[in-house]
């Protein structure tokens, strides 16, 4: 498949002068997309009623007309002030009970019924008036669904919301006391109209309370993105995406993307690197101007699985960005790094963001391709190469990876509800499995939680599965592959409640955790021949071989078969070992990467990265500080 | 004495058919105490008057006839839902004026007279129908009260009850004025309506207010508990109890202990070392799986006092918690090390939390003596080789320590309004005087700040007594024992101001505080000799002997005759040093503790422990590691 | 001119038997002022229209008799219970939506116009009584203002008196919202009366709104102070002064000292340390009982140019306050050096506060220059020998310095809007410059941003003003100095948004900030030949001579003429640096100071003082710890 390019640009932010040269510039540059439009609201409808499409149908026009494609984006991401004014009490309300204001984005709560008329009514408009337009080549529901942390609101429409959610789910009340164990400290509830949300509580509130509410508010950021792909759908044949943002776990990404054609998820891999990614202060020096080596590979497997083969970058970063703690520029060659490095995954389009930067408002420190007086920025000047190289290179065709890696974003719902032990989340966890697997040469698919076929797959792993229903556990036990489990697998029934017999329950693999501790991160837990468990650490009964043995003599990992059973927090180290002996269990040939290069498998071509900040030596052949390398397989 | 065990068991958690070979294996791993029905109002009040008591009736009824005996809890520390909805205003309000909503426990505002009154009449529903139970041979009232940070309020009803006991204490607001010094900033009120709660101040209230205001939250605690007594006594033959927290020092303890027949605590050893005992990061490395070696003694000896005399561990950790930031399982044997531990303190029973562990809500982590699969935990092996060693040993007897440690929560409640040098606690000062007591293999009795007779005593400690009033000076002055002051004795007055002539103003000793000061605690004042001052010191104006000097040559400690005054705050070897000189003089042998060992004087036996990870050798022999050994005195 | 000394005194905390005494004692101590009044309102109204001003008569009456000149606070920093009861929306509301209520002081929003009436009406009053008293011999009006971040209030009056400052600015909202880019996210308003205040949006606000509500905040303490200016001055010849506090930056002083005659200062050393100073803690160590070797320094010379000349230092700490993290003891002889440091930089009066200890309420534990009971403090003793020296010395006059360094308000709200990366500060930059000045021996002198002729100076420095106007670019531009600039000299217009050209766009100086970067301050980006940025680094694009080159070889100062552009955040080395280079070009001989030793020249001595703890060799000869050296010129 070719692999195309694009951008982000905001023809509200400029003089209509301008428009035409900046869509020759961008053709000339080798872009392909364009995406426009998803803040616009406010100058598409200034005030209520009072619609104002023409200069957006001038500026598609004039973008169309220079060859670029349009990606046409819903504006519902910044209701205007107006909206705000109709429906004060659509804001959502935080943890602590504060509004969230009016003022920046994203200032509305996904259960708010009369927000939810308003972004009907206001996509419904655009898409009737763009769906057949022959320069919008695909849509864009909002923007960045769960920024700035706005999936889970406390608002009196979220609350009221969620009575009715537990209702359709419980039935009776009974069941819910029952499922939750309300006897516990006399919760007990007589209505659904008793329970509030579970915040401010004077302790910890109920494990199972809390998780229901993160369920209900991941299904109302689907219902809100199926209701808007629902109206777009029947008014234009375009594919419709979404533009996830990195790290954000708090709603079910592959539900919201079982609506959409195409998932398209937001690169800023320098941006992300202090807050996201969980590294060490060394780690985050050695690549502050690069960004981690395989958070970006994790997101592009991540969402390709969303996409079910289909995805974008729709936002990569194109130098400094405004917002993290500190804004380094990247290396040179990071653009072009950045760009290989999601073709590899199987990227169809890395669109910049932002065309030209803005000298106003809340990204004004955000680079673009463009500076604000109009100079080529450096950004541009890589993607121009890039163009060329896509030009010439063969078609980049993705092939299905030998190892599997399943991320379940209810899995992270429960850790994040009750991590046992400080610091602990399951996105760290999954994290830490596949940046192993990655050192190791190895190319690796995500999938979602729902899959029971694994053809093809030689290694499974499903670490931390904390809610892992039965049906998934026959299906990895009946499968022939080698398939990790633990810690935690299956540890929760569907309400949050530790099952009987205790976890994991597993057919073919006899081992019962007896016990479960958390440590502090500072005492690591020996494993004999190397590596530790760190901060989570669980006591194996097991009747099979021990894999694993910690220096104590306790087993740490048991095997059966195919069936592996890992009980703790590894360190990088126990991964490795892990990996390397079920990658020889399975035939899977393995490599050790240095630093910060890595590689993965297209069809016919190995594509070789390097993060380091200086050159380094492939298998392949030498690499360049922020190079890229084709390895013909 | 014949010492006992228990446990905490909750017949509402499960069912009805196994309530009888429950009881039977309790009894049949040597337990005598079960303590019941603390949670459970939702289940025996469902709605508004629908009482359902028959199911405790057959719970106790079960528990009794294997030949247990119940220790019935007031259900108050868990108001249902529908006692909210009656008085949504019961709510408590935390210093940031939130309120902490229903959905754990503990959610009352102790100031509410609805709530009073609701309690009231539970309480007498509960005592009337099981008060001359044969079955229930002990009480407990409510449940851990203050825990949580529930003890201080920042309510309606507190703010109006604060009202009424403020012109209780001071009859007119001129007096008020002029005790709390109002005049300073125009802070003086014209009546005692006009007087807020202390918080969301601009700056720093006034610390009279400050402190007024803990006093009276704590005045509520104690009420709130009388009103339960007198219910429960108006009914009961039965001794009554409540079982206190660890480091919870917001509401005086000895004056809620005044109408007690005993005083119990909840020990968490594990539970409580991160956040509670204020020690190092190595420390709490070294100790992760035991606890800290003196955390637990010192409350055994505090409510040993406040209990004069009859103490209970009422809950012991079984295994790991689940609500400290990290949750380590024991060492092996520690079961057995805190049992004997507390018998050596004089505890009549420990009772281990909880009998199984609950598969559900909060405290689903919290491990039990049996695991939710019903097999036995780790904890009740080596319980029941307590109750072998029970039957087998000879009675344990209390016998009086040589020496007495004054504990005042008033000067808790003083220093916690004005640390005066960030991270001071008066807590953490009389602690750490208390472990380097111990580790000169001395017992040690604990005394509240009442006390005027000290017979039999050789040395009396009071660290820290900030407020401590003349008649304590003299009696102090006038016994004839080792008298340990300093620093901040007598400080400041009954309204918190700083009294003339200056502190401490001592009977018998010549010694003025001319000026204080304090001082990062990585900026350590050494004193000749040995030790050094850290974060707090006086100047001291004195004519009499200097016991300590700083490097300085300023005077640090000053001695007079059978009276010493300790102008700092000591480290380890400060104190140290100051103890053996003390009991040197005073003729009481000391020895020498290294890590982990720790022993207590029993009548005839002195009963060794080591909290170390290591065996390690005693006067008396060899200790293994989380190991008891008895030496016949 | 001569200098004085003084003190603060409140008469209304102690009985009136010991008024005169106290006045005699400090008469005897050789003190010129005291300072009266300021918190003193419950006592002069103690309910509304209760006036009681005859203690207040007899106060100055026995005061003035005793010889001492009265400094007359105005009381209107602690309004009393009832003025916040007939008002009780003139509490100010904190960034998360609380009440900053009643209990300390400054609990007033200053866009209250009930407030303010109530302001005009009690110093109208305070003024009318005493304005003619031939012993009220100068003004205080309310007291630090802007202390405990009071300056910036979110409440309802501020929201209401911001639109309209808006609308007074903008005129029209499409100008309002063209110049905030308020496209931008679709944050356009239809009216002024839709533009809330700048909290709790999502993520951050437009910086353009951020930076406006600053603004607006800190014209609202200048035109609250400057109504109370106008009805002193209606009725009272005396000069009149305000207390401005350290490191307070959110309002513009040199806007309100354009309204008073004395600008006053309160410096407590050791108090600004832990939380104002920026220093490590081994700085914080070395100086703990002396207070940084600067940080006086830079307010002494700031308030100079705030009051035009004539400054005093209000409140001089006299032992160890009561509310930092940590208090200590000055060291012995700091009294002294901080006063003579005072006279140095060209103070009027050292006014010590206060002059008794009091024993009750927030400042308990605040030293006084009498102890509780009366007795002398050491500081009393230290003033008493400045007293002498006072009388013995010539008069010390103030000369005009060679370097200039310009402070600029603006310019800190610009920054604290918009740091870029975190922790960076405007005032940091400019008193790091400052530092590296001082440290070569240099006299200092500040200038506010309106400066236009410098004549005399040869070198201006101009750091980090991020919105210079382009007739300052002008002036620098066209004097003959040494001028530095950089960086984010210029780098946004008055309405926060990057300007095009790009900055600084500077007249004589072809250099363009291509780009900039922040880093985490582990990453110090090394120059050739020593020294480094940290935090904070731009990208030069210049044709002229690069004065500084970064090891990667890119330019990071770079000089034209006698223009000076830095491009980033230097550390001490590279200051050092830099104004070495500038000093050997302009002539000015330097010295390269050691520790804590600093001098200030004065017409005719040089003044020498140490802040150090060990005694230091000067080219003058030795100085003793916290020692004073006066050396000929």
């Amino acid at each position: 498949m070719k692999r195309t390019l694009g951008t982000c640009y905001y023809p509200e932010h400029w003089p209509e002068e301008i428009w035409e040269a900046d869509a020759r510039r961008m053709k000339d540059a080798g872009l392909t997309w364009v995406r426009i439009g998803e803040f616009a609201w406010s100058r598409l409808e200034p005030s209520p009623g009072d619609l104002q499409f023409d200069w957006l149908d001038r500026a598609i026009d004039t973008l169309g007309s220079a060859g670029l494609k349009v990606v046409l984006g819903t504006p519902t991401a910044t209701p205007p002030r107006w909206v705000v004014d109709k429906y004060p009490d659509m804001i959502a309300i935080d943890a602590s009970g504060q509004p969230r204001k009016f003022g920046s984005r994203r200032h509305y709560c996904f259960s708010h019924e009369g927000f939810r008329a308003e972004s009907d009514r206001i996509v419904t408009l655009v898409v009737e008036r763009y769906g057949r337009n022959p320069h919008v080549a695909a849509w864009q529901t909002d923007n960045e669904y769960g920024c700035h942390n706005t999936t889970i609101s406390y608002s009196v429409a979220a609350r009221d919301a969620f009575r009715v959610w537990l209702e359709q789910r419980y039935g009776t009340i009974g069941a819910l006391n029952r499922a939750w164990g309300n006897v516990f400290w006399s919760m007990e509830y007589s209505t659904f109209a008793e329970i509030n949300l579970p915040n401010l509580t004077v302790t910890e509130p109920n494990p199972s309370h809390a998780l229901a509410f993160r369920r209900f508010s991941s299904d109302q950021v689907v219902s809100f993105n199926k209701r808007q792909v629902e109206i777009i759908r029947a008014n234009s044949d375009a594919p419709i995406s979404h533009n996830y943002m990195g790290r954000i776990t708090d709603f079910d990404h592959f539900k919201v993307g079982d609506d959409l054609e195409i998932a398209a998820w937001d690169s800023y891999p320098l941006g992300f690197l202090e807050d996201r990614v969980g590294a060490s202060a060394e780690h985050q020096r050695a690549y502050a101007r690069q960004g981690d080596p395989d958070f970006q590979a994790f997101h592009h497997d991540l969402y390709r699985a969303v996409g079910k083969g289909r995805w974008w970058v729709m936002e990569q970063q194109p130098g400094p960005v405004s917002w993290a703690p500190y804004n380094p520029a990247p290396l040179p060659g990071m653009m072009r790094l950045w760009a290989w490095e999601a073709y590899a995954h199987g990227a169809e389009a890395v669109c910049y963001f932002r065309w030209r930067q803005a000298p106003f408002a809340q990204e004004q420190m955000h680079a673009g391709m463009l500076r604000p007086d109009n100079a080529d920025a450096p950004a541009l000047i890589e993607v121009r190469q890039v163009a060329d190289e896509l030009r010439a290179a063969p078609d980049v065709s993705v092939r299905q990876a030998p190892v599997a890696l399943i991320f379940d974003y209810d899995a992270d719902f429960a850790w994040a509800t009750q991590p046992h032990g400080a610091g602990l989340s399951y996105f760290q966890l999954v994290f830490d499995a596949y940046k192993a697997l990655r050192k190791l040469g190895l190319s690796i698919d995500i999938l979602r939680p729902e899959t029971r076929d694994f053809s093809g797959f030689k290694i499974v792993a499903a670490p931390g599965m904390i809610t892992m229903p039965n049906d998934l556990k026959s299906s990895l036990a009946e499968y022939d592959a080698e398939v990790v489990l633990g810690p935690r697998t299956a540890a929760r029934d569907a309400d949050m409640v530790i099952p009987v017999p205790l976890p994991p329950d597993m057919p073919g693999l006899d081992v019962t955790v007896a016990r479960v501790e958390s440590l502090r991160p500072d005492m690591p837990m020996p494993l004999k021949g190397g590596g530790a468990f760190t901060g989570y650490r669980e006591e194996l009964e097991s009747a099979v071989e021990t894999l694993f043995e910690l220096d104590t003599g306790e087993p740490a990992a048991v095997s059966s078969d195919h069936l592996t059973y890992v009980g703790g927090w590894c360190d990088d180290v126990a991964w490795r070992r892990l990996f390397e002996h079920l990658c020889a269990k399975a035939d899977i040939p393995t490599l050790d990467l240095k630093d910060g290069v890595r590689c993965r498998d297209t069809e016919g071509t190995r594509i070789w990265i390097n993060y380091g900040s200086k050159a380094a030596e492939t298998p392949a052949g030498p690499i360049a500080a922020a190079g890229v390398l084709f390895e013909k397989l």
